[in-house]
C-alpha cells in the first residue's frame, strides 16, 4: 500500500516553475491537465468509476451513486495551484483520499455495499482562482454560488474566456452552472487540506503527534476586488514631474493604504499580491495600473467597512495625482461556520485532534452552503503556504490519511 | 510621389496592441520583422541597395559606400516601439528618410554621383530597449558603447537571450559588437524624430508652420536601474499583518520615494513604469518584486546623486518591512550635446527652425560619440509620447520630410 507521500512523489515533477520556484498549475494548463489524467489513472487503478461533471469536477466513485439510495460520503480537494505555490495545497487532500480508500479496503470495508454508503473522491477545478480570478470556481458553479453567465465570461491574462477554456477541454459551456442533481447525491463532504498558517504549530511543540491533524471550525470570510487606476501614459524622459498624472504613484499609495487599514484592525488581513502597470515599459509613464486586493476578516460587516475605507483612500490618492480609480468586487465569500453536528462526529472519531479555524478559502466553505461539510488540516511545519516553502512532514501526511480513513469509516 | 503619411499608412495595421492600445513592436517580434521586411521592400522599390550589418541594423544605400571615397551621409531612425506606443516614434524618421530620397531624386540629385556623396537610410534595432532592457542596443553595439558579451547575455521576459534572438533572425551572435568599418563609412548622421514632449507646442501657437520642425541641441542624460525587493512569500489569508515581510509594501514606498526625490530637484525626471510582483497571485503575499527605474537629468552628477538618494530610501523602506533590496544599473547614457558645427549648418539650411533640447534618448545620441550627429524634431500636437496619443499632423510630417530633404541636399 502506498503512503500519501509516495502517491504525491509520482507528481513531484508536474508543473514546476523554474522562475518563481515551486509549482504553477493553473486550471486547464498542461500541468493541471497532467494532474487530472494522473488522478483518473490513480482512481481507476483502485477500481473506482470516474466521471467528470458538467463543471469539470472529477468524481471517482466507490459504489454507485443513486438518487433513491443513501446519499454518498464525499472527500477530496483540488489539483490546481497558485503561481509558484507549494506541493501540498490541493494535491495533499486528493492523495490522502486515495490513500484512505486503500486503508478502508485493507480494513475490509467496501463502500456502497453491506449497509455502507457509496464514497466518492473528488477534485474541483480552479480552486485558487489563479487563472480566471474567482476562487473555488468549480464548487461555486455546482452549488449555484456564481451565475453561469458571469463564470463563462471570466477571462484569463491572455483574454481566453472560461467558456473557451472549458470547451477546449471537452465541457459544453452551455451546461456550466448549478447542478442540483450532483449535489443531491452527496450526504457529507470532508476535505483534508494542508494547514496554511501557523495555527497548528502554535498549538504545541513541533513534532508532537497530538497536533498533526486538526478539525476545522470555520473558514474566514474573504473576497477579491480589482482596482483600475487610470492616468496619462507618457514618455518618461520628456514629461516633467509637474506635468504628470502617473497612476503608478497613485497605486503605490493604495498599496500602502491597504496595508495600514488592515494593520489597524484586529484579525483583518488585506493584501495586494498582483499588480500590472499598463503598458509596462521602463521608459513609459503608465497609462493605467490594474491591481487585485484580497481582504479577510471573521466579521463580514468589518470586511465591508475595511473595503469602503480603502476605497475612499484610493479615491483621494488618485485625485491627488490627477488620476481616477475604480474598484470592482470579483468574488466574496462570507465567513463559514462548518456544520456543528459533523464537527462533533469528527471529534468523537478523532479524540486527540484539536479544533482550528482557517484563514484560507476552501471548496468545503462553498459546499457548506448546500451540504454538511467538514475539514481536516494537516500540520505545515513552516507556517508558510502559497509559496515553495509550504511543507508537510511524511509522518504528518500519514497521520492525516489515517485520520481521514478513520473519519470515512465512521461516517460510512 | 508618396507623402510621409502615405508611406506610414502602409504599416498602419502592423503590431497593433488591442489590450494596451497603440502599437507593440518589440525588436525581432513578428511585428518588427514585418516592419523590417516593409522597409527593405520600400528601399528596394526606390533602387537602394540593402544590407543588414553584423548587429542587425539595416542600411539602404544610394550610391556605393567606399573606404577610399568620401564618407557617406546617413539618415534614419528605428522601427521597434515601446509596449502600447504610438505610430510615429521611430517609423516617422524612417518614412521621412524614404520620402526625402524621393524628393532629392525629383530635384535631380543623385547621391554617390557627380560630386555628391553616398547616402544611406538606416533602421537601428532595439532602440527602445523594450524587449532586452538596454535602449539603443543596436547603435551601442556598433559604436562599442556596450560590451558584446553583456549584450549577448541580455534576456527578455521569456528568458530568451539577445544572442538567441539575434541567431534566430540570421545574425551570427559571435559577430555582434563594435563595427569600426561600418562607422568609418559614415561622415554625418541626421535623425528625424517625432518630438516626444511639449517642447515644440510650447514654442508657439499650434498649427504655426514656423515651429513644425526644430533642430536638436542636446539629449538628456538617462539611465535605467532595476530594483529587486525580496520578502517572504506567504498565504494572503492565513498570515497576520504583523507576521508579514511583504515586498509589495516596501516596493510601494520606493515608488513614492522615486517620485518625491525627482520632484524635489529642478529638471529631474524619475519613473517606475514597469513592476512585476513574484509570483503575482491575488491570494499570495509576494516573495519578491522586480521593478525598473528610469532617471534623467541634464547634469550627470545630479543623476548619480538622485539614484544614490533613492537607493538609500529604498534600503530603509525594505528594512522597515523586513525585506531586502538590491539595485543594479542596466544602462546609462551621459547628456549629449549634439555637434555644434553640424547644428550650425542645419540652422543655415533651415533658417526658420528653432532649437530644441530633448528629454528622450535616441540612437543619434549614442552615435554622436563616434560620428558628428544631428537631429530634427517634428511637432507632436498632443505633447504625449510612448502612448497611443502620440500624434503628428500630416502637414507637419510633410514639412519634416521637406526639411530633411533640404538638409540632406545641403550636406551632400
Amino acid at each position: 500500500m502506498e503512503t500519501v507521500s509516495q502517491v504525491l512523489d509520482s507528481i513531484d515533477d508536474v508543473g514546476r516553475d523554474p522562475r518563481r520556484g515551486g509549482y504553477s498549475r493553473p486550471v486547464y494548463s498542461a500541468a493541471e491537465l497532467d494532474l487530472r489524467s494522473w488522478f483518473i489513472e490513480q482512481a481507476q487503478r483502485r477500481g473506482l468509476d470516474v466521471e467528470t461533471d458538467r463543471n469539470g469536477a472529477i468524481w471517482a466513485w466507490w459504489g454507485s451513486p443513486s438518487s433513491s439510495g443513501p446519499q454518498a460520503l464525499v472527500t477530496g480537494s483540488h489539483l490546481d495551484s497558485v503561481p509558484g505555490g507549494g506541493a501540498f495545497d490541493g494535491p495533499l487532500g486528493v492523495a490522502s483520499a486515495l490513500a484512505a480508500v486503500d486503508k478502508l479496503r485493507a480494513r475490509g470495508i467496501t463502500a456502497g455495499e453491506g449497509g455502507a454508503r457509496p464514497l466518492a473522491v473528488t477534485a474541483f477545478p480552479e480552486e485558487e482562482g489563479s487563472r480566471f480570478g474567482v476562487a473555488c470556481l468549480g464548487s461555486r458553479l455546482m452549488s449555484g454560488a456564481i451565475d453561469a453567465d458571469r463564470a463563462r465570461s471570466l477571462t484569463d491574462a491572455d483574454g481566453i474566456t472560461f467558456a473557451e477554456a472549458a470547451a477546449r477541454h471537452g465541457l459544453d459551456p452551455q451546461h456550466l452552472g448549478a447542478d442540483p442533481q450532483a449535489i443531491d447525491r452527496v450526504g457529507q463532504f470532508v476535505e483534508l487540506h494542508v494547514e496554511q498558517g501557523r495555527g497548528q504549530i502554535d498549538l504545541g511543540p513541533a513534532g508532537g503527534a497530538e497536533n498533526s491533524v486538526a478539525i476545522g471550525t470555520s473558514i474566514l470570510g474573504h473576497g477579491r476586488w480589482k482596482f483600475t487606476v487610470r492616468g496619462q501614459g507618457n514618455h518618461a524622459g520628456t514629461t516633467l514631474m509637474s506635468d504628470r498624472a502617473d497612476p503608478m504613484v497613485a497605486a503605490a499609495q493604495v498599496v500602502l493604504a491597504v496595508q495600514r487599514v488592515a494593520a489597524g484592525r484586529d484579525d483583518a488581513r488585506a493584501t495586494i499580491g498582483r499588480l500590472q502597470p499598463l503598458p509596462g515599459g521602463t521608459n513609459v509613464i503608465a497609462s493605467a495600473v490594474e491591481m487585485w486586493m484580497d481582504v479577510r476578516h471573521p466579521d463580514d460587516s468589518v470586511t465591508a467597512a475595511l473595503v469602503e475605507t480603502i476605497h475612499g483612500k484610493a479615491q483621494i490618492a488618485a485625485a491627488n495625482e490627477g488620476c481616477t480609480v475604480t474598484l470592482t468586487e470579483e468574488s466574496y465569500s462570507n465567513t463559514v461556520h462548518l456544520d456543528a453536528g459533523l464537527q462533533s462526529r469528527l471529534h468523537d472519531l478523532l479524540p486527540q485532534a484539536p479544533s482550528l479555524a482557517t484563514g484560507a478559502g476552501h471548496d468545503a466553505g462553498v459546499l457548506a452552503a448546500v451540504v454538511p461539510s467538514a475539514m481536516l488540516f494537516v500540520r505545515n511545519p513552516t507556517g508558510i503556504s502559497h509559496s515553495p516553502e509550504e511543507w508537510v512532514e511524511r509522518d504528518d501526511a500519514d497521520a492525516g490519511a489515517d485520520a481521514l480513513a478513520d473519519v470515512l469509516e465512521g461516517l460510512l
